[in-house]
């Protein structure tokens, strides 16, 4: 689902964030499903963490998803909406974090045409997130231009809202040196610090896995979705993978690529406890059924009051719509602003 | 110097032009040099024959001249104005022609990135165009990824003007097509002709040579520029190639590859005259000096005029800064009511 924009595929406990107040901070999704657990372990936390600390912009990056998903425009553009629905759910406050849809603004696509005279084919097809997504996809020469050039949109997105700071995971860390070397030749081309360079803020814990022990994936019906319902959460924690050895509570069993574990470790409020669980479980004693019980009421309270406050907004979306619409016409002045520095450097009128 | 609007290259004596009256046509240059003769006698002129047939649309492509010159921008920016003075000179007529600067028209750099979501890497690799051009420049893999998109960088320019006619050299046909694939995957997705494909406007009439029997090229310094004084028109033509084995006027000379007989064959306003001085110089008896005077009186008979108005435009540069901006706000208007229909397709919002 999310690519570059990654950080919404990883997971972590939130962690000492390390920003300044004078930092900007870029993230986002690309909307192609609903967001879910994984995206709160791993991304979604964290932003709600660092709102307020600094300038926060969070893109929904709906041009990036039609980068290999063009036949699926209207599924992309229907959730536009739904992950903006999720970000006020959890908490974010347009006030605090400018959320902002990537098509909206015309002077991304312009810097982003800009800056393809800057990077070499040859360099994007060296760029290990691009190889590695190529790969996923079963892509290899006919991949979409667009995604070849993905990365370069990605730069144009981060130096658009002169960006500091980007969340993302050690895969993504790429993207950000090939922004930062689109960044030095503007500067070296302008004589000047036009542009800032950016860091990335590494997401350290380990992925969410989905419930079936994959990879977390909507389209897999495996990920736990923000919004679940008492029913859905029961359901899919009962289908959790656990260890097919485990067959008896008094067996020993293997904490290791347990999804109900990788659970209580990403939500639980009492780690000791669960660490207690843990050496327990493989000591054996413990069985899955009293586990998944534990998780569930975990679970429950942590995706109830998101469950509340989105089912309250989907009642409003002329708000979200606002929402929406205020945070792009302020990240529209701050692109068009950028874009205006960019022209200059390569002496085109303002 | 132009590329895709490689018209400017090329050279033909006005034919009858074969547009209908609700034909709209695309055509332009790179502002990488002042014009000269061979774009006059290759595009220029048919231009203003096509000029009130049906709509037309001069496009001062400066961005696609950044694609491989993107060191050489203020060496660019600054012959955006000399273009535009070299159209009015020779006497396009803004009320008739829109004149207007690819980098002031925001919408063609967005139409260009959603485009690049329809094409694949290998499709552009094996466009003839660019692999003739990327062997021109010494381009191995390590071109501008700008450089390797510029064919749907023109889609975009073409199709953002609903242009159905596009002056062209046979070797940019290609391009043409290029851009009618990318037609038909948009009126694919949209289940409409929300696009109009476009036909080359072929040129068949021999480029014109340099003085020195090379491609004309502004850097070789053996084009004449159509500003060209009395004095630099003498000292070009007196520097034409003929025929190395045509030593006295006696001896026989040869017609083909001579560029004196070019340069008649392209502006001398009497064809049956040069017909009889070309038997007489391959018979022997016609000497290089008296073909040379007769050419540089045609030629200044040509240059003359433009020259005049030239340098009265030269000098009302506000004038000439006028035309140009009320032309990108008129194609301003047209490329963003495209752009509007073309994120319809992509479900984005207006």
């Amino acid at each position: 689902m999310s690519l570059s924009y990654v950080s919404a595929e990883t997971q972590s406990r939130p962690t000492e964030p390390s920003v300044a107040a004078d930092d900007v901070i870029l993230t986002g999704d690309r909307p192609t499903g609903a967001l879910h657990l994984g995206h709160y372990a791993g991304s979604l936390r964290s932003r709600l963490a660092l709102q307020g600390q600094c300038a926060q912009t969070l893109l929904i990056a709906d041009l990036q998803a039609l980068t290999d998903t063009s036949g699926r425009a209207a599924h992309v553009a229907e959730h536009v909406v739904e992950v903006a629905l999720d970000y006020l759910a959890i908490g974010i406050d347009p006030d605090q974090t400018t959320i902002a849809v990537q098509s909206s603004l015309g002077a991304l696509s312009e810097l982003t045409v800009l800056y393809l005279n800057l990077v070499t084919v040859a360099r994007l097809e060296r760029n290990p997130t691009v190889k590695a997504e190529m790969e996923l996809r079963g892509f290899t020469r006919d991949i979409p231009a667009g995604f070849l050039c993905y990365p370069v949109s990605q730069a144009a997105d981060i130096t658009g809202f002169r960006a500091t700071v980007v969340p993302v995971g050690e895969d993504q860390v790429p993207m950000i040196e090939q922004t930062n070397e689109i960044v030095r030749s503007v500067n070296r081309l302008a004589g000047s610090a036009t542009l800032r360079e950016c860091r990335a803020l590494l997401t350290t814990t380990p992925r969410l896995p989905g419930v079936d022990g994959r990879k977390a994936s909507k389209s897999l019906g495996n990920a736990i979705p923000l919004g679940a319902t008492s029913e859905e959460i029961r359901r899919l924690v009962n289908a959790m993978y656990t260890d097919p050895g485990h067959v008896r509570a008094s067996d020993p069993g293997r904490v290791e690529g347990n999804v109900v574990f990788a659970h209580l470790d990403a939500f639980d409020p009492d780690p000791a406890e669960v660490a207690e669980l843990k050496r327990r479980y493989q000591h054996g004693g413990l069985g899955d059924v009293a586990l998944k019980r534990r998780l569930e009421g975990v679970l429950e309270d942590v995706i109830a009051p998101i469950r509340a406050r989105r089912a309250a907004l989907a009642r409003d979306r002329g708000y979200v719509m606002d929402v929406i619409r205020e945070g792009s016409v302020r990240a529209e002045a701050t692109t068009r602003a950028v874009l205006r520095d960019v022209r200059r450097v390569f002496a085109l009128s303002p």
